[in-house]
């Protein structure tokens, strides 16, 4: 079985003005590392039509997984819904469900613009924490739409968040893969001083990504080396390995939160 | 005299594995923002030749200016320096400047390791804080690296930065442009209830862009509607209005730090 890929598609012109601090990224990378699902791109794009429709037509079609975020607001500049049905070549609809949730939240006030927000691509998908809808489904939180291999988060990061929640329980159930794994070794030397010894490693444990970072201003070390891979026992090899090159004077496995 | 446009390329495996929280796309927007360049596009990807060299390719002939943004470190994942080479159809060599700084700055302990920092693709410009730096130069600060329209800055946010002075001494120099201005409104009103006012002013100042951002769990506002364009009496223009629309009680004009 092959390694699942993922691409994110960030959409908004405030990510690309420096207004809003793009925040989704991180947090969809861990949660995909830790299922075992490799996020291969992350793109982000203004509120032009024409930008979204292709981004989506090329990342859906070369990775496993695409995610997008942002523009599925009721606003003129949420136009995410519009551009990913154009790219698939179906209609945007009312989905049934999603009224009807907008129409028992709303009750009488209920107006054009809430139910813009049950407007989605013709075929969409609706995924909770504990599985996919049914039509019939009385869904107590928000679920996450899907059409077909694109999953359509909002932008807002707490929103994001919350379709994680459905995302990593989607994942834990359709998934055989375990997640991927990941150990650090803290350096108190200088990321320059070390090449021989990374070089040395990186030759002897081909199936690891091994990777190099240097910390600026840090007092407490300068380089942080991380060895990845789908074998623990791998990564405890080389990270040993590496320990012992350096000299565990100045080098150390690191603790979860370093 | 058209709009110049921009892309950042973020390189670095780490970002897309969930171990290193993306931090340099909202600095380079807010500069280039002030500066009046519009940032098109931001793509992360792996520490990937071939992906590397096909961003690098697309992204530098479809703006006026490409930043890229890691894989500039000494070790066996920074790769940067090769790709935008290769790219480019150029080989890398020493810069000679650069070479002289790091033999300059580690004297007798100058290894391979240290003088790799100086291996750049011919051709490159070295920029320094107040211009181009000459052949005979002694720069006091480390220069931002220029191939043409691509500027190649380091990953580490903190050595990210200093390139950004570096970028915005050149951009007020060199522009005879001022940069975009933007207001925003803050409103105690959900997003859904604002939509015929947004409508309203949307379609009356056409040649502003006008965002809607909800905000949630924050007791201060519920929605930001941001006003963008060149001109400041415009934007001033459709802010007032808006506010008006929508009743003084309900939506006022945000301090810069709001």
């Amino acid at each position: 079985m092959s390694t699942p890929t993922a691409a994110l598609l960030l959409i908004g012109s405030e990510l690309l003005s420096g207004k809003v601090k793009e925040a989704n990224l991180h947090p969809l990378a861990e949660v995909l590392f830790s299922h075992g699902v490799k996020l291969c791109r992350g793109v982000a794009v203004a509120d032009d039509h024409e930008a979204i429709v292709a981004e989506v037509n090329a990342l859906s079609k070369s990775h496993t997984w695409l995610f997008t975020s942002g523009g599925v607001g009721p606003t003129h500049d949420d136009i995410t819904m519009e551009a990913i049905a154009a790219a698939r070549a179906q209609s945007v609809i009312a989905h049934p469900v999603l009224k009807r949730m907008l129409e028992q939240r709303y009750g009488a006030r209920c107006t054009e613009a809430h139910l813009r927000m049950a407007q989605t691509p013709e075929g969409c998908i609706l995924e909770g924490s504990h599985g996919t809808l049914e039509a019939n489904t009385e869904p107590g939180e928000w679920p996450a739409v899907r059409l077909e291999n694109i999953w359509i988060f909002p932008g807002v990061p707490e929103a994001f968040r919350m379709k994680l929640e459905i995302l990593a329980s989607f994942l834990k159930r359709s998934g055989a893969r375990t997640g991927f794994v990941s150990l650090s070794v803290l350096c108190a030397v200088e990321e320059t001083a070390l090449v021989p010894a990374i070089d040395a490693i990186v030759a002897a444990f081909p199936k690891l990504s091994i990777g190099s970072y240097p910390k600026w201003f840090d007092p407490s070390y300068k380089t942080k080396i991380t060895f990845d891979g789908t074998e623990l026992e791998e990564a405890q090899k080389a990270s040993e390995l590496f320990i012992k090159r350096v000299g565990p004077e100045l080098a150390w496995l690191a603790k979860n939160d370093d």
